[in-house]
């Protein structure tokens, strides 16, 4: 088969932009024989033409002016590597809808605007990609759509902030919170503002694109319940050490009985658990499904270079299945019910500090039994006449631990308001 | 897009067709959502038709005449689930050279014939692929052909007999290796006679399939030098553990200036290595290229319904890119050289047992410097008089520390064959 010329355009042209650019230039003769396809940018959206770059392009190729690209019917294919929800979201929408498929580096849009995209790329007939907006070049966007087709995938768990994971690795590694953020920052792991990272938010927004394509039912961000790291102390790394398990900031998204519960917070993570595995700033997505009780993909969940290599590869996707009808469906193709919060079963880890009385536990351990959360291991420590019960649940509904809780709280011997962290031991098999 | 009714054959019903058969109908809805396509099985090719099946098919589908596939112009695509490397490889070999793709679950015909099998498929203009002849669902072959394609991949690393890896994480826990073995056979994990396992030769198998891959090139069993793990002890785990690292089966397929080294052996792998998180029956492979640092995926390496699985989605992955001009180059597009298997470099860990005399150290440490290779770690143990040296080298070529050991053991006070096994530490970053 005759190679054919592919001019493509990038939407920005940034460190992505360039190393996609670069990439493309540089792999040619990969993508060539693969595809048949020769790939070449002859279009690029910038703010200011002026600017110096990275990798510098021809002449002609840099443009500020959005039309030109939407209305080159020579353009085959564009990656949006511009980021931004607006006016980024309005111009997918419009590319997609005059037919020209789009490969998207930009979580935020995705976990924002999936069912919208979706929608239009639908309806131009024509591929809506999106690897890269997912932990850089670990491909579980692709295995999630290509490979696992017939699974019913009905569990992704997900370690999916590089930031949070090195900063807990080091906690347990004997640094405190403060030691560990800072390191983080002195090592370009996290930002000067580390918020959206720490808080979870960054780890929320890839869970819902993960549900998204996971389950076929439109999650956005704001149907996410998260909770950061700032409140992760020594003591709960010691805690988790002593039941053999690991801190980690864990996203999760669950179909239980049709319904869907996404959420991130920390958990206690079983240390042979391939979660567990994952230190430093790296990624891991593991996927439970009928077919396959579970695949797992580490790797890199950032970089430039990272996220060009995803949209490349995802470039080099859309080449391979245009005008087939592969992948052209809504990926929202049905509309799931959201689980109640307080529904999701797990086990829990609980800390609560007492007054050393006779009878305090028995008190405690009522508050569970009303909420028929039964307990499966307890472990009560002494120090300077406060006594500390750590406890492990049963898997029960975590509404009715919070509840446990919340009686437990109200006793007069509770010295502090009670802790729950989640425990993930769960495996596909 | 208009629903398009597509035909097509197996060749062999066994225990994966008929689960092939299962997902496909039970998948028929995702499958036709994510590729427009209905999937049918019209024709599967057995031995004898009159024989019970797991999951029936209609009246008419099954034959034992393989030129009712092989001219049945209806039929687009065929999966070959038969296993065997002849009569299969002739029919494989006829039907891509007759112009329809195949999808393979067998690992001993591509080790062994790979480079004929692409080139039909190159000259028959379609499509092979072969997900499943290496560990299972696991999507490593997608992942290496389809989202790495610009990355150079330069290292593969895996896990790929789940037999050897549950005995050698037995074996962790305590049990020596006759025992893991015979609970690995009690448990189905292996055979009655477990040899293709426990050799290394199935895992030299899935390294062959593997390299030929990545780097796209011929490599073919014969290639790949392998030992198995019949000679692991209880005092090697040990050792293991001593210098934090794990003992596993790990095969391995390296570029080294433009040469190939593919091999399979026992080695120690550091502790906080991906492929030391690996336990029990599971597999993993780890893929070290430019642009993504390293990529991991774990999971259930064997198994019916995970082989059908990883088949269904090569099916839907064939389907999905017809017509394209992808993935239909010659996969083994180049021919590169094989490294001389002593030049792999690599850190080793080293076992001798000496007399415990004064001087000893001193020869055995000048063995290994009239090699120019210099030790980093060196520990003497006093076990009945009998002293034991345990000592690491930095990196060297294989074939020095083979050299240093030779030397070592014509010393007078060496009163056993030395022993080497190499290190695992190598990260992609």
């Amino acid at each position: 088969m005759a190679s054919v010329d592919v001019p493509v355009a990038l939407l920005g042209y940034g460190t992505v932009g360039a190393a996609v650019n670069r990439l493309l230039v540089e792999g040619a003769d990969e993508i060539e024989r693969a595809t048949g396809h020769k790939l070449r940018v002859t279009r690029a959206l910038v703010r200011d033409t002026g600017k110096e770059r990275d990798y510098p392009v021809a002449d002609g190729v840099l443009t500020t002016d959005f039309r030109s690209v939407l209305e080159d019917d020579s353009i085959a294919l564009v990656a949006e590597v511009m980021g931004g929800v607006e006016p980024t979201g309005g111009y997918v929408l419009d590319l997609l809808r005059s037919g020209k498929p789009v490969v998207s580096a930009n979580k935020q849009l995705l976990a924002r605007r999936s069912a919208d995209l979706f929608e239009a790329a639908s309806e131009g007939g024509v591929q809506l990609r999106f690897e890269a907006s997912v932990c850089a070049a670990i491909p579980v966007i692709k295995v999630l759509r290509e490979s696992l087709v017939v699974t019913n995938v009905h569990r992704v768990l997900g370690i999916v902030n590089g930031t949070t994971n090195f900063i807990l690795t080091r906690m347990e590694e004997g640094a405190d919170y403060e030691e560990a953020l800072a390191e983080a920052q002195r090592l370009g792991y996290a930002e000067a503002d580390p918020t959206d990272d720490v808080s979870g938010a960054d780890a929320a927004a890839k869970m819902a694109v993960l549900a998204t394509v996971a389950f076929g039912s439109r999650v956005e961000l704001a149907d996410v319940a998260y909770e950061g790291i700032e409140g992760i102390k020594p003591h709960h790394v010691a805690a988790a050490r002593e039941l053999e398990t690991v801190v980690r900031l864990v996203g999760s998204a669950t179909l239980v009985d049709g319904a869907v519960d996404v959420r991130v917070g920390p958990a206690f993570v079983d240390g042979h658990h391939p979660l567990a595995a994952v230190v430093g700033a790296f990624n891991a997505v593991m996927l439970q499904g009928d077919a396959i009780r579970e695949i797992t993909l580490e790797g890199p969940g950032a970089g430039g270079i990272e996220t060009a290599s995803a949209v490349v590869a995802d470039m080099v996707s859309v080449l391979g299945t245009t005008g087939t009808g592969f992948l052209q469906n809504d990926a929202c193709w049905r509309s799931l019910s959201k689980l109640p919060p307080g529904d999701l079963p797990g086990a829990f880890y609980v800390h609560l500090e007492v007054a050393d009385r006779p009878g305090v536990l028995a008190h405690v351990a009522d508050c569970f039994a009303e909420q028929d959360v039964s307990i499966a291991q307890l472990a009560q420590h002494l120090v300077n006449g406060t006594a500390a019960l750590d406890l492990v649940t049963h898997e029960a509904p975590g509404g009715r631990v919070e509840a446990a809780l919340s009686s437990a709280a109200a006793l007069a011997e509770v010295r502090s308001r009670p802790e729950a962290l989640r425990m993930i031991t769960e495996r596909g098999f």
